[in-house]
């Protein structure tokens, strides 16, 4: 049973790369094992993978309306056939092999999200999926927590359970609250365009925002390709309502004066590509912000992401605009449960084991101490990594073996499974540059015939100073090279490349990647 | 007059580079013009140009004591002469040609720093510099309100005011908190080992921490380069006091047990090279962290440092470590005026013309509105940017001419005006990576007479076989090319060009850099 199929982004460690996937080859040696797949939630990390799984390992996959209205348009894109996809609803039940599977709605900052509880030979497994406890949701009904409840009651043998703010103290608030702000905003701002920029995937905000819309009779414009596909997505399933004649194409906006006009658009994270990134550099044909546009950023800065979206902030200001973000208002929250919540779950479900799961090393350590600290014993707790197996029994839980995992990086078409050196040398490159010395040498004598020429890209400044000094270097390094050295290429090229690189370390300081290219004629 | 000479630390978008230094070539050329400079405290945005400037620029420095202890380390460094050096105190009056330069004490970071009232022939401008109002420092007199408070009455032209954390309400927490923090943390933790890591700059809190070693009976190791050197220049000065007996070399912490040690550390920000990010991956030496140990991070992470930072508490958490950061405890707080300090100062100073300094372009978008909140007229406001000039006379403010300015990078030895394409080439070749093509032609018939070779950095992961690909690529190229093409070297290189940047996007989606060497032979 295949919980999730998720991808992440590459970090700044990375340079070049696209997308990073799980490996999956344990999964797909074991495929004739594989009962099926459920996905909890329709963000990235939990069903972005779902193409590059279903290509290799065959399974149904079961999930809510909107989580597959998503996952369909990713399968389109790969040419995937979609009749894999089979849709649940909270309440529902499904047995997949030896597991019995229960749906339980939760609520996050995406619509249709799952809890699992999962009925297992050996005892019940209650997994969180990403959850919060909204008591005031915007769309649909509160956690389950009855529900739970029950579960918990009858015993549950192990719970994994998401730790992704379990260094926040109290509770995370309500959607409601987001709404509550952004009224007063319109209320605040008549006169002017409104620009919001928030996460695609967040259906109840972009429902807030075009209600909101709607009341202060302004026509919206989605702008961004995922603003766009999501938008469309959830208005076919029913889990966004566009009333007719609110929705105007971006194209058509320069008629509309800019009190009538709201613009929802894709870049809170100030992704560089994204409309919002666009509009602050000036380089969005359709939208040039100026002195009347307020623009609202409807999202925190994903940790890492920091300083992209302060530099976007920073140019809507020097263009103008008023800007509204997180440090001001309370213009965002988050979709994951703080201290309070994650105590309310444990409090509920009182499993026998725990392994908590989502969240970085340090998340998962203060998780197994908030478990702890309501009663736990230490040794049912287990932090795993990506790769282990644990063993259950109905009254034990040990590890078992480990097994070939990790990330695969997607480089332009190619994929890398990091044990090349490219990612070593981008970094290198990057740091250092790259000089490339090119010289025709004759294979009878060893003398030069032709260059060297040297080609140096990301290294020195004055280029031609030190370029023509770095030449007789090597005139001189191969010079030096007795007839016989000088005809052993080998030997010829590790004497050029050091003779090249001390040079260069004595005049700069740093060490680029040397490639001597030796042409024998 | 020159207030501060401070340098800054290059981004993620420039790798390679050491040190971002101000371009001053305006002061180069003016300098018979200036009268003198005036530090206001040693932090390095506000000191570490120093010696850049003194290359080029003679004048007096005039600054507190630690600051100037500071500045000497960096001055005999960079093998400069030191006597420019002057000491000031806080309630000092200087003057420098018109000037008459008053020192305030005020509150920040690090201990001795100061704000400046400076009368001019047109009035009196009030610098803030980098400060917070603590009312109960742990160290030195709180900030003198009663001294600015005078000088607003008898009437100021412009203040420059710091605009930090204009963002954040309320006031910053005095460092007497962190204190009281830090010694429950000492209570909690007998017996175990504790590493505590901060700012080397930030000498009182260095006190407190040195005082609860005392009070708890341990021995202090300091560890890191910039640790050792403010600590050693502090004391030297009478700023820090190291009770005999209490410091430790930390090669001589072998036989010392844990619950009498502790260990004093650079590395808050996970700065690469530091002593607690070594510490973390397990390559200190002299102290092998486990589970015995409990490591507090007395800092919070400067914007762009949160991936950094969180990578090296995961780390001592994967080692067995306790680790206590600003998420769970209050342990660090910042040196900056929150919101009721900034307006404070306002209140207190009440200038007739007003220009935020120090922060990003929002921040001193915010800081211009909470001063026409308090009163200010909008056009008394100026938000200006590196090499504006302003133009005052006893009632008016006017922007005047710009100068040149802006950064230059410190790269190895070689300091770079950003017009060069070494940073663009860095940035391309880390994204995409980089082909060589080496190829032998006939000047007479433009036959390949050797290779091509292809060299191949950072692109593909394949190697072997989109290289022998390319080979054939490049041969039919050449050979497509008549023979007076073929013996015309710019038209080759761009046919070669062309022909192999098509088949690697066409094989790998990526754009590398692709460089064709042609010899003629």
């Amino acid at each position: 049973l295949i919980i999730d199929a998720g991808v992440t982004f590459p970090g700044d460690d990375m340079p070049g790369i696209d997308l990073v996937l799980p490996d999956i080859r344990y999964l797909v040696e074991n495929k004739h094992k594989v009962r099926g797949t459920v996905i909890t939630h329709g963000h990235e990390d939990h069903v972005g993978g779902l193409p590059y799984l279903l290509k290799e390992v065959e399974t149904p996959v079961y999930a809510t309306k909107l989580t597959l209205a998503l996952a369909e348009n990713k399968l389109r894109e790969h040419r995937l056939p979609t009749d894999c996809l089979k849709t649940v609803a909270a309440g529902d039940v499904i047995r997949l092999g030896c597991f019995t599977v229960e749906f339980i709605g939760v609520n996050h900052s995406i619509a249709g999200s799952l809890a699992l509880s999962i009925t297992t030979p050996a005892g019940v497994v209650f997994h969180s999926g990403d959850y919060k406890i909204d008591h005031t949701p915007v769309a649909g009904p509160p956690m389950d927590l009855a529900r739970i409840s029950e579960i918990g009651k009858k015993g549950v043998l192990l719970m994994m359970a998401e730790s992704t703010n379990v260094e926040r103290p109290g509770f995370a608030m309500s959607e409601k609250v987001v709404g509550e702000t952004l009224n007063h905003l319109f209320n605040e701002n008549e006169g002017r365009r409104l620009i919001i920029a928030t996460f695609a995937s967040n259906v109840h905000r972009m429902q807030q925002i075009i209600d909101l819309a709607v009341k202060y009779k302004r026509k919206v414009a989605f702008s961004g390709r995922s603003m766009i596909g999501v938008a469309e997505a959830a208005a076919r399933i029913g889990e966004l309502k566009l009333p007719a004649g609110v929705v105007v194409d971006i194209d058509k906006i320069k008629n509309i004066p800019d009190g009538e006009l709201l613009i929802l658009s894709t870049g809170s994270q100030g992704e560089p590509m994204s409309a919002l990134t666009r509009m602050a550099s000036g380089e969005f044909k359709e939208v040039k912000v100026g002195n009347n546009d307020t623009v609202i950023l409807s999202a925190s800065p994903i940790p890492g992401n920091e300083k992209m979206v302060y530099g976007v902030i920073n140019n809507l200001y020097r263009l103008g605009a008023k800007v509204v973000y997180e440090s001001l208002e309370k213009i965002h929250v988050s979709g994951h449960a703080c201290q309070e919540e994650l105590k309310t779950l444990h409090a509920l479900v009182k499993p026998k084991f725990f392994i908590p799961v989502h969240g970085e090393y340090r998340h998962l350590c203060r998780h197994v101490d908030l478990a702890i600290s309501m009663g736990l014993r230490p040794s049912n707790a287990l932090i795993v990594d990506i790769g282990n197996t644990v063993v259950f029994t109905p009254s034990t839980m040990k590890r078992g073996e480990s097994f070939p995992a990790g990330a695969r990086l997607v480089d332009g078409l190619d994929i890398d499974d990091g044990e090349s050196g490219v990612l070593r040398d981008r970094r290198h490159l990057s740091e250092d540059g790259m000089i490339v010395v090119v010289v025709g040498v004759s294979k009878v004598t060893g003398e030069i015939v032709s260059g060297p020429d040297i080609i140096n890209k990301g290294v020195m400044t004055d280029g031609g100073g030190l370029a023509e000094e770095a030449k007789g270097v090597v005139i001189s390094a191969i010079m030096q090279a007795d007839v016989k050295a000088a005809t052993d290429k080998a030997q010829l090229y590790s004497t050029v490349r050091r003779a090249l690189r001390n040079y260069v370390f004595r005049k700069t300081k740093k060490n680029p990647m040397v490639v001597p290219v030796i042409m024998e004629v």
